[in-house]
């Protein structure tokens, strides 16, 4: 699957006393991608959570490169990795836009839950939104090495 | 009124690049003394919103005297300014604790609104917490120049 | 002097339980705007630390109007309020795109210190920095009612 | 070796609008975490960099089991997993107070730096530092399974 691009400048509540962007922001800027994905495939996160669907994380995972600062813009590429109808993995790519050096890397692991925390198959509980992620994994997948 | 304390250390994450605790956060800081605040008189925040009172900031204040640095300890103060039956104005001052300086000061002022945001008198709505408050300001005020 | 305005979407993170942007997000939302203002001035704030110069922020304000959610573009407009040698005023106004509607409106006061703390006259010690921000302030404020 | 234990109240700063805590904020709870580690082998993280040693992150993971509320205190159990002269893992345990629920597991990976960003082998550069955190590993691990 072609990966979904978003950019944006690092703000300088993101910096820490080290002088870089503290490391628990990239998770956030995973966010930023991930809304912009979901965005890019017409299920805009917040229409998802009208219908009922939580995607709380299950798993999340970052390697550092290279460090982000402020006075940087980034670039975040985020992909689907494997869409189940009772699991989501996206996977994350974080760039230095000026010189396009890969800063971080990682993915989030989300289930899919109802507003009462129950766990939704979603093949069942919202076939409309299994059929845009399953079309993701079939038709793009399979061209991706 | 009596000033409800609560203390915690500075977070390396609450820093930024200038070395010091990053201004906004000395709101979340108001936010725990706030938290302790509604503890101490036995008004729990999470309970307060259990019974359908929600109370978003209307306006905010802080005035920065001394930076907070990591590796410090802060003490927040909390006292009631005003209560009325639809606002909440409450002060705070956060100390460095081990010299006793007074590092910033500021306000956050409340209004009432229940889960669909309309705005409450709690005087009628919710007449157990006007209660708390009201006391609060009759016996504790009064004494307080 | 005309506003300077950025743009940018609402992120999962800066919301909390009530459903909307968490009050202290927004002095990081004016962070943004006051980023951008110094680049629309030539002056980017990461030039401005290497120079040796650094705003931290005196006071800080925000009136909330209407709730910020997940889902919302906004726009943050910023100006000068006041410059002298030794303080920085800017205010900030943050706009729901889709509809215009202000949510919140504040500003930020800061001083000038060098890497050490020493409060400067930027008059003296960066004439660069005081000029740009000088000329704005006579150019444009005039004109401003 | 025995963790290091840590207990504070769940902010509301910390909750988003799904009413649960943030996923990216537990990072910042192993931080503090961390911080306790460090206070406990007498080498606080504050006193560590101003001997010219920092611990930028290699690598995050979390494992997220049961959300933690607004309203819980938690326990953050930090151990040392593994430590070289060049590297540092630790990994956490998030615990809901009240019952005693493991909430969310995880590590961090650390290298170790100098000011300019330059790899140090802290058997050399930093003996000390390297002498406590190597006992930690020799008595303390030997004895667990």
């Amino acid at each position: 699957m072609k990966a979904v691009e978003t950019s944006f400048s690092v703000r300088y509540a993101e910096t820490d006393q080290m002088g870089i962007v503290y490391h628990a922001n990239y998770y956030v800027w995973f966010e930023v991608g991930r809304t912009e994905f979901f965005k890019s495939i017409d299920l805009p996160y917040w229409e998802i959570e009208k219908q009922g669907l939580y995607l709380p994380v299950l798993e999340s995972f970052c390697k550092y490169r290279h460090s982000a600062r402020f006075g940087d813009t980034v670039i975040v590429k985020t992909r689907v990795k494997d869409v189940r109808p009772t699991r989501l993995k996206l996977t994350y790519e974080v760039f230095r836009k000026q010189d396009g050096v890969l800063l971080a890397e990682g993915y989030t692991e989300h289930t899919f839950i109802n507003k009462d925390g129950k766990p939704l198959n979603i093949k069942k509980s919202h076939p409309r939104v299994w059929e845009v992620l399953e079309k993701l994994t079939v038709t793009k997948f399979s061209s991706t090495p």
